[in-house]
């Protein structure tokens, strides 16, 4: 078994992980129900490993991390822009 | 700087990453803008990441991935509790 290829397809799947939902949110301009914490948790999270990826200049990390921040930052940006809640739980 | 804190502080941010979701839809028992295919690709990937780490004996990877996959399974079993759509996009 071809374990790299196990790690490579586990990271596809995790850094683009978030885009069905940017998707969704584009398509039906529904998001209430989406948790802005989560979006804002998850992005601070992978804004650390990006910088931890910079430190050990290991690229798989800095690459990987870069993708989901930028597919988080618009999901975050396409939720203020559909969101009918003034309070964000 | 202590860079493994940094390492540290960015895991705890993304495997608890999707808990505030979990806990709004729980809360709000309303979940259609949720994107269920984000919750299985999700899913697949940190399960693809959890076997990775058990091939490598990697402690954080298993532990992490494992956390993850709970929470996201939780999150697709009360998707299916609260949604009232019958196709599933």
């Amino acid at each position: 078994m071809d374990w790299e290829l196990v790690g490579y397809a586990a990271a596809a799947l995790t850094m683009f992980g978030f885009l069905p939902q940017l998707v969704k949110m584009v398509k039906t301009k529904s998001v209430d129900d989406v948790s802005l914490f989560m979006m804002v948790q998850m992005g601070l999270g992978v804004s650390l490993w990006l910088v931890y990826g910079l430190h050990l200049k290991n690229s798989p990390l800095i690459v990987a991390n870069l993708v989901s921040l930028l597919i988080l930052a618009l999901g975050i940006t396409v939720y203020f822009r559909y969101t009918t809640r003034r309070y964000f739980i």
